[in-house]
């Protein structure tokens, strides 16, 4: 097992076209994760995950850790072994979901602590203990303990979240290092987070104290929090040029298609949303034209597939009309379909990105994407 | 396209082996009909569900009026179509759901007046009406609209049902024919359901006014309605006894596995029911060796397959522990994968029933199946 390695092998502009390695395979960047909270992307086999083209997921460290707890997965193996997943996976630090889900928090320099939203009970999750818990789940990519905080917010608010993260960040290398190797064998690697919110000196200050660090990759946090899209596309820009050129730049929850290449414009690698899962399930289906709300009653005996030139099983099997009544029926094939196509849709959106690059064709090709998939009904509200 | 045919060409005892051909394939019997009543079976895609060895699916007439509507489905090219299902399909006759489901049913001569439990609208259901959904539907059998009661009950009660069923069985031939042509080339053909409790001189008399329709196959109707489990045994025999022995016997919603063997051994060929999806989706798995409830804490770290035997994708890729996480966290892949499961344990149970049956051991294999599967925890409530 070699380890982690990442290259950059074609740009155009500050657009990137690389490739990441793990130990569990080479992932194409730019690249999208599926976001598989709870050791599943939600309603896919990891047979039917492999078939939209994904090479590497997110998990949740905050609801691993509190079911069934990363106890039990380090017992079984790890997270890979756990859900019988062989491609290249990325924890998160716990730290988001902690602000956004647990009933109560409260933080201090020590860290924070919450009662989870499952059963009250209390925890308390530091730098240290995001490592302890990611080192057991054994993703190829954990990421740093990190401060973030929501939008709008008072200038000294996310000063002091810089500097946190700063000192949080130096925590987690002495409790993780800057690399590893899990039980399993393969490697795992720290990723860095840069905070601050929409002010760009301090942006450039998270960047500043945290590349001397000399993590693997870093990423752009504190974005996609309450902010205006246009703040969110020229500050992850503005970001992701602040951060090392060799190393991978992940803006963390991110995004709309018309987000991914705002970003992968300013230089950004790796992505990961829930979008695409989420409104699967609600029956919200993402194509090149737009979306499509297949509640609308002008679904109800449309016989066209979902997109025609899509090749995922929902539309090389299915019409539209069929997906529609699955939706109001409640039916699970309905999630589990509309998933699929979501997912694929989001993994042909970066090939093709990818492929734009390596033409250094990259603004044409987002151009004429954006063209198309406004026109209609693709304008995010 | 050459029909609906049927042949019987081995036994042993009561118990037969043989096959029915649809213009949709052929299907081994015993046959076990997974159940897909909102034109899918819960979880599974179209491709899972022909991998759980399953040629032969019913669907629910009620449900399917009610919503997406016959009319729909018909203006969608028929029931195989919509659902992109090429096997072969089986619709009921909706009198069963109309009396189990619907919120208030008013029963004449002429048929039943009800309201929809999903929004309480008013319908009415006939022999007719029923025909000319099913023949909407476009299912390769069709079941004549029968009235079936509840146990226990009077035997004025259970004598009216069988005179009315007999009148009702005409009325549908009327309608529908034995046997007809739906407009996608195929041909449909019609059941007949016998009626009686556990009465034996009624099923007699419901089998003699029954059999000179000349229908393509017969139903055991009225059992698993609330009888004990010795007289679904004792009746579901003594009634395959008096159906034509050149046609299918079916017996409708049965069953537990016990209960198959028991109808088997008496000359049923055909079976359905909502046991194995359902208890799949409430984390309940079957297997040789009884009954799994994947909630129990002891699964929680068991990284064996649910069956070592079994070779589902629930069995060859992952374990109890992780089954038993995702039906716990509520994650939809936990029902997806147990329903896989439990529809390939039936299709193999029905396969190794076909083979005792033609090496003229089925009495043997009977007992070894129950002595294994009753050791543990497979004894039914």
């Amino acid at each position: 097992m070699s380890g982690f390695s990442f290259e950059v092998f074609a740009k155009d502009g500050a657009a990137r076209r690389g490739r990441l390695r793990t130990d569990h395979g080479s992932v194409e960047t730019p690249v999208f994760m599926p976001v598989g909270t709870q050791a599943t992307v939600k309603g896919l086999t990891v047979d039917q995950l492999a078939s939209t083209g994904a090479r590497m997921i997110l998990a949740n460290t905050y609801h691993l850790y509190l079911r069934p707890t990363h106890q039990r997965i380090q017992s079984l193996g790890g997270l890979h072994r756990f859900m019988a997943y062989d491609g290249s996976m990325l924890t998160d630090s716990g730290g988001f979901q902690v602000f956004s889900l647990s009933d109560l928090n409260r933080l201090s320099e020590e860290g924070v602590r919450f009662r989870s939203h499952l059963d009250g009970s209390e925890h308390f999750l530091s730098p240290e203990s995001s490592m302890e818990i990611q080192a057991a789940l054994g993703a190829d990519v954990v990421m740093a303990f990190d401060h973030c905080v929501a939008l709008p917010a008072e200038e000294k608010m996310v000063e002091e979240a810089v500097s946190r993260t700063t000192r949080w960040a130096k925590r987690c290398v002495g409790a993780f290092g800057p690399r590893r190797r899990h039980e399993a064998g393969h490697e795992q690697v720290l990723f860095g987070i840069m905070q601050g919110g929409v002010l760009k000196s301090q942006r450039e200050r998270s960047a500043r104290e945290l590349t001397p660090l000399d993590l693997a990759g870093y990423a752009i946090g504190g974005l996609s929090v309450g902010e205006s899209k246009e703040d969110l596309h020229r500050m992850s820009a503005f970001s992701a040029a602040l951060l090392p050129q060799e190393k991978p730049r992940y803006l963390m929850g991110v995004g709309f298609p018309e987000d991914i290449l705002a970003a992968v414009e300013g230089g950004v690698d790796m992505f990961d949303c829930v979008l695409p899962t989420r409104m699967a399930r609600n029956g919200t289906l993402m194509t090149h034209e737009g979306r499509l709300a297949l509640r609308n009653a002008r679904f109800a005996s449309d016989e066209r597939p979902v997109e025609e030139s899509c090749s995922c099983l929902a539309c090389t099997k299915h019409t539209r009309a069929y997906l529609r009544h699955l939706i109001i029926a409640g039916e699970i094939l309905g999630p589990v379909l509309c998933t699929l196509h979501n997912l694929s849709f989001y993994q042909t959106l970066m090939a093709e990105i990818r492929q734009a690059i390596q033409n250094r064709a990259f603004e044409e090709y987002q151009a004429s994407f954006l063209a198309r998939y406004q026109a209609e009904n693709g304008r995010v509200p």
